[in-house]
């Protein structure tokens, strides 16, 4: 692997300043996903934490050397889960949080900033709006910005959900990971790469949202005009050039899924796992659904990476009852 | 305290020979139920494994134990998570498992039980009777009854979770535990009065199925004809007296609670902590809302113990869209 902006070292020192409740996560196979998948699945549950994403690792980062630094307050963009782990991590830090959310979030996303004490602004437009708007507030005010993915803590926060993987007993074939602006990826990309060659990392986006795999294919930042798809969490427009590079490094490949595949996903992880997640916490899941011969027999492990979800939308999107066959 | 069947030393002992895929559950805040519960509330979630329920914590010592000397077959009877359980710990240590159960048993564990590879037998009855099933096996075969709460490998696995709650650094007021055959309630008891004495250790259990809490109530055994309730997991009728015993050592409170609010609990965490659980794993919850005044303010931890349950049936308690303040 050529150098990426991500260095294990830190990633590891990263662990010690989050707070161990978002650390050590579940990571267990599943067996009864099996019969349904046709291969070995494990996964790594980032749910069972107080902002139920795996973003709080992230944002632990940022709001300890915030602190450090005697910064008092701090800005960013989000479409719901790094805002409520930034909130969660910078209340406990005495950090003024202020979010930057568009006004089609999910709901129940901006309830749980709001909760923790954030103050939300909304604009009427996407999550590149969002970013914009953020980006304005952070020079008026002359606080930080944080920008997911850009920002090497998001990705070093991510990346200790790689050191979980790589140090667990069991050896993957292939690790699913959820696809939005690349810190998931190139967080846990950089450590598997550096720790388990051999394990295939495969990110995971919608057909709906499909500016990074696009740029991932090409190799070069592509922007899409719109993005239409239910798994909010990672409906981005405009790659970042330095996340891309990284993107390049890690991911072994970079795959697209169907609307109603994400669906399948998250009917079939609550069905034979028992599990309520959100629809980017079931892009792996819909990867192997929509390709089940390139997994067959292998042993993959897939990020579940977030629950937050509207629970009309879910119920109206998953259903009771209907079997995951019917995909 | 004085003297249980329980050792806090020998507890500890009990975690070197559980797989670490049931240990160091998540533990944590979740603000969202709070609101809604009147009180602060921490999750010890005991779903987030190869068996989703608490129950292979026990199964693993026993098995352990049963490899060591050599044993190669055992049989217990279950509800359906200790059987689940039992089969997963046996299988990896090459045991012959047999788990008697009721035929009107949840459909999901006894498909799980034969899906790890366990001999299943169902009695034209309920638990007790699959438990008098399971005595004669054992006694026929020569092989090692596992016995649910009498068993003290099944209780030391249980006060594992204890120790992980005691070790924590927030300091509960009370905590809520499931109370069926005991072992759970007497694990857990056992090792939070000897290490968090000040901290109220209540049991719950469904009014339908009401045998042990009554026993505790009136400090002798006391059965009943029949058990009606949806949590077939705590679904037994012959308290064990050794297991009462025990419990009247360390449980602060027994108390009872109504089919809907065991419904209510489930709908209020799946609505606002996004968890899939069985009725079982819901009676903490649904004690609070049946007596929001006793915990108004407190901070009550509630181990959610499993999650095995029919979706079929789970969707028709839990419905779509109706919210938990409909109890």
């Amino acid at each position: 692997m050529q150098k990426t902006r991500l260095d294990t070292a830190r990633i590891r020192a990263a662990r010690r300043t989050i707070d161990p409740v978002f650390l050590d996560t579940p990571l267990y196979r599943c067996e009864a996903l099996e019969p349904v998948l046709g291969c070995a699945v494990s996964l790594k549950l980032e749910t069972a934490n107080p902002v139920r994403s795996f973003k709080a690792r992230g944002t632990e980062v940022v709001a300890s050397r915030l602190a450090e630094s005697g910064s008092r307050a701090v800005v960013c963009a989000s479409a719901g889960n790094l805002g409520q782990a930034l909130a969660w991590s910078g209340r406990g830090r005495g950090l003024d949080v202020t979010v930057v959310a568009s006004r089609f979030a999910t709901v129940a996303k901006l309830d749980r900033i709001r909760a923790l004490g954030a103050r939300l602004e909304l604009v009427d437009g996407d999550h590149e709006v969002a970013r914009e708007r953020a980006t304005v507030i952070a020079r008026r005010e002359g606080i930080r910005l944080v920008e997911d993915s850009l920002d090497i803590e998001t990705c070093e926060g991510a990346g200790t959900i790689g050191l979980e993987l790589a140090d667990s007993a069991p050896s993957f074939d292939a690790v699913l990971v959820a696809l939005g602006g690349g810190a998931l990826a190139t967080g846990v990309g950089h450590v598997l790469k550096a720790l388990t060659p051999g394990v295939e990392m495969i990110c995971v986006q919608p057909l709906g949202a499909p500016a990074l795999t696009y740029s991932w294919l090409q190799r070069r930042v592509v922007n899409t005009d719109s993005a239409d798809t239910i798994a909010d969490g990672v409906a981005g427009r405009c790659p970042i050039p330095a996340v891309l590079d990284d993107l390049l490094q890690v991911a072994d490949d970079a795959v697209l899924v169907r609307e109603a595949s994400i669906i399948a996903g998250m009917r079939t992880l609550l069905d034979h796992a028992g599990l309520v997640v959100e629809p980017s916490a079931a892009l792996g899941v819909a990867a192997v659904l929509e390709d089940r011969d390139r997994f067959a027999g292998r042993h993959v492990a897939t990020i579940v990476c977030g629950s937050n979800v509207d629970m009309g939308a879910y119920h109206r999107w998953v259903g009771a009852g209907h079997p995951p066959e019917g995909l």
